[in-house]
């Protein structure tokens, strides 16, 4: 199976001119699904990892999916203002300004190493403010799990000293 | 193990008079999402249900951890404009006005039975919603699974047609 099958291409969303690459149908399919996160794990076993980390929102599903399947814990990383509790922020550049990431203080504990989870790497702005803040709680970023990259928008090169696991590039 | 001593209590969140309850720690325990998603397997195992539906954004964690534990498929009820494609829209009442929830044409296929999941169940406005697109599409909800109810704001009466888990009642 080509897990590129299962990723569908929308033309001109969210807006003209842009690519969307659609995981729904990855997500719909449990075969599929179960493909994916042994790619995730036998990529990151070596490496070890403690618990998982999911971008809000479809990093949400990755993070989920993969810590029942190992067997471990995850948290989240959130836009702001949606996590209760002290909480630590890191903001990243979007197409017009900035937009604000938040992870709860504890959610991490020093020394874990965290894997970090999204179902797409674009420019990586999102994806180098979550190793942010992960590394401000003491964490350790074990490495980046990404169901679809998008290589022309140079998001690998923000990220470039983690480990990290594509499982389809376009 | 008691689930409730995995949901944190704050008081005051998101704003003055609210108690929020924060499903984190039972995300960041294995142990205790495993036996949550034991209940929910149990609970469902004789109704089946075929696919897994899960709220935009908590409801994505349950849904995703609960399709890899059973072996379904997933698919995403998402908040007006982030689902490329076709999409059928539901409006459902929030504190001040209306919110729209959506899902993809084709997500759910005619006769399928949905599982529908979320974090939280509190007025029962979006679980509504929710029930609306999975029956516009033709499926047929199997149920709601809810790791917390607030049993105080009546969600249960907007859904009482339909079977329903909540791991966790206040």
């Amino acid at each position: 199976m080509d897990l590129k099958d299962r990723i569908n291409k929308h033309l001109n969303f969210p807006k003209r001119g842009v690519v969307f690459r659609d995981v729904g149908p990855l997500l719909r399919d449990p075969q599929a699904m179960s493909l994916a996160l042994d790619e995730f794990q036998r990529h990151f076993h070596a490496r070890g990892y403690d618990v998982l980390a999911g971008i809000e929102s479809r990093g949400f599903l990755v993070a989920a999916a993969l810590a029942v399947r190992c067997g471990k814990g995850m948290i989240m990383l959130r836009k702001a203002g949606k996590l209760p509790g002290k909480t630590r922020r890191a903001s990243y550049d979007v197409e017009y300004g900035k937009d604000v990431m938040e992870v709860q203080v504890g959610a991490v504990k020093a020394g874990e190493r965290v894997l970090i989870c999204d179902d797409l790497l674009a420019t990586g702005g999102t994806a180098k403010a979550a190793a942010k803040l992960v590394e401000r709680l003491g964490g350790t970023v074990a490495g980046f799990a990404f169901m679809v990259e998008l290589t022309n928008l140079g998001g690998a090169d923000r990220v470039s000293q983690y480990k990290r696991l594509s499982l389809v590039r376009y």
